[in-house]
């Protein structure tokens, strides 16, 4: 079968807050190939990628992500791995190319998994699905006593380890960040496994990152995670020197597989955190996976937002038994916690698994899609490039035009 | 002053070919302030960059770039790198972030410049600007007669070093590779450089470019540049290890200053070879600059376009006199050929110098802009949140919407 149709849809909540919690919008890709139907989902921004779906070419090396895709053959994972290449290479001088190939990367993985009726990390060669433990994935409250109530929630909810990013953290002094994270241990008890994340606040600033390292030691945090920004290696890895028990864990800012290698090779982190919506999808995920798994590097998950996304960013690693942590979004919006009515819901052990369904298994509510649909309109030079009308447009063709057809049928 | 309007111009040629030549269209930058404008450009694709510029903020760490740039403080080179450092944090999630700030970045020491009547070299701390040995940048022919026609005419116009890159090379057999090598050295004489660009066309395949390596050094080529993408870091190491006399150039695939870095850290390159419109702009490529000369790699422009972006990428360099050579574009589109009335001209010992006059030295000409413009517009959920109308548009107000004003008065 081809790649017939490749539609993009832009989800917004009515209100984006200027805080870090990226599942305020969501950039969903439709691909359609024969008569089945993929899914996937870009952590990216809308727009950004919307244009580089469709924009004019510059040169044989700055063409938009559509020219790899749309007519390409699609019967096998080697097939999904030569379109990953080819837009790739197409798009080599589109920065953006990385994080908008993630989404189609996802949705073929999804379509070709329905297709022959098996979960996607199947596809991947791996027999079967090992359960992961989560861990409750949240914000820093605004000050210690929100941080010890949402800790104190995540404890009640049965949650064995639970994450705190962001929000106040790192922004201001060390007995701050003190307060922040004896708060969390607090809330938690001793027997909980607490994460950190800066969010790359000190950017690549050893001292102010080292001067944590001792209480987030002394209140037993198990990681540290993105002190600084993906490539500031050598920080990492004078960090990584010191010898603390707090290990750095870090990649979701990486969009390819070889900037998650040079975290491993040269920045000394015990754990990668892979983003499939922003790597370029499952293909160099998995990639990834088996590269931390030969390197005594645990693989984990990164996802913040829906269980679309949460069930793609899982496939790498699923059956890799010695990885067990995820990342859970617990306080994703309303339009992330909606979107799909599958989910991937804590077991009576308080274990996630993958879907053992086809594809990703699951998948988007058309309602939702519905309620929280932006239109966007491209003009270039007079023509429309991209039009995403209401959930029945399409911004599929060919020839470079924009078509009236596509609908949400599947 | 503030930084008051900031126009997005999207150039191109009438075709688009399918070509490695990336001078087919452009993105020019045009910022004001007070009463001075300055004048950037970006590497990248122009629609992708625009919407990037516009876009909606998604969080905190993903937002447009235009929230990191309009009405700033700008007095002095420490206001230039806040900004540039405010843009990259407040899209931190948007890859395309580093190639849409280059223009801006590039604006903004043109702009401080023409204000305090220097050169920017001299805004970067250097006293003098040391001339440059050009060499003559162009495609290989599709055939070795074309490259050897190619190759006279540059000996015949007086260039000292000529590179030859994409095109067919790599593409086929080492012996077709060999003839058109053996055709430009030919073409050349044995006296002057030849260095060859292969365009990142073995992705990460180290077998294919080692297999070349005695065939380039028979023919006394000096660098292989490109050899793999940039983020091949082993590839690069694997390759470098091999010990032949050719040495590695790469960098122009560089969005800030890590990667450049790990090239040189840990790629074993011999030249770094820096963008100023793909980098993040001069603060970054400065930064790249002082590393290398610390720890003996060679520092070059990398400029396949316009006068403009050649004076920009010549100043983070032009006051290390150990650092003689540049790559200097001979076969431009027409765009791109005319887009400034001043030029960087060889002088009578064949050398290049950057303009003396302020800021850099070289200004769009409005009737070329006039000529090449395409407009733009784009709408979010009805509202249009960008539109580049003829040249006397602008999409420069703080409020997220679009504005009337600007010209092109300056």
């Amino acid at each position: 079968m081809k790649i017939e149709s490749v539609d993009l849809y832009y989800l917004a909540m009515p209100a984006i807050k200027n805080i870090g919690d990226g599942s305020q919008d969501a950039l969903l890709v439709r691909i359609a190939a024969g008569q089945w139907v993929g899914w996937g989902e870009c952590e990216t921004s809308p727009l950004v990628s919307m244009a580089n779906w469709a924009c004019p070419m510059s040169h044989s090396a700055c063409r938009p992500v559509r020219d790899g895709v749309l007519g390409q053959r699609l019967e096998t994972p080697a097939d999904i791995a030569r379109i990953n290449a080819e837009v790739r290479k197409l798009g080599l001088d589109i920065a953006q190319t990385d994080h908008t190939l993630s989404g189609i990367d996802i949705a073929l993985w999804d379509l070709l998994g329905k297709r022959r009726g098996e979960p996607v990390y199947r596809l991947l060669g791996d027999k079967q699905a090992y359960p992961k433990t989560p861990y409750a994935s949240q914000l820093f409250g605004d000050d210690p006593q929100q941080t010890l109530a949402k800790a104190r929630t995540m404890r009640d909810a049965g949650y064995a380890a639970v994450k705190f990013g962001w929000g106040p953290f790192g922004q201001g002094s060390v007995d701050a960040d003190r307060e922040q994270v004896a708060a969390a241990r607090e809330g938690l008890g001793s027997e909980l496994m607490l994460l950190v994340d800066a969010g790359t606040v000190w950017d690549e600033d050893v001292s102010a990152a080292a001067a944590r390292l001792s209480m987030l030691d002394a209140f037993e945090v198990t990681w540290l995670e993105e002190p600084f920004v993906s490539g500031a290696l050598a920080a990492y890895r004078e960090l990584t020197a010191r010898g603390s028990r707090v290990q750095m864990a870090a990649g979701e800012g990486a969009h390819n597989f070889h900037m998650a290698r040079h975290l491993i090779d040269h920045g000394g982190i015990g754990y990668v955190q892979i983003d499939t919506g922003r790597i370029g999808g499952i293909t160099p995920a998995r990639r990834v996976a088996e590269y931390a798994n030969a390197h005594d590097v645990t693989y984990v998950n990164h996802t913040f937002t829906t269980h679309l996304a949460l069930s793609a960013s899982l496939q790498p690693y699923a059956g890799m038994a010695d990885h067990t942590l995820c990342e859970y979004p617990v306080e994703a919006s309303d339009l992330a916690t909606r979107l799909t009515k599958d989910q991937l819901r804590l077991d009576a052990d308080g274990q996630i698994r993958v879907p053992e369904s086809p594809g990703l298994g699951v998948d988007p509510d058309p309602a939702v899609i519905d309620q929280y649909h932006v239109d966007v309109e491209m003009y270039v030079a007079g023509r429309c490039v991209f039009r995403s009308g209401a959930i029945a447009g399409s911004n599929t063709d060919t020839a470079g035009e924009v078509a009236r057809g596509g609908d949400m049928a599947d």
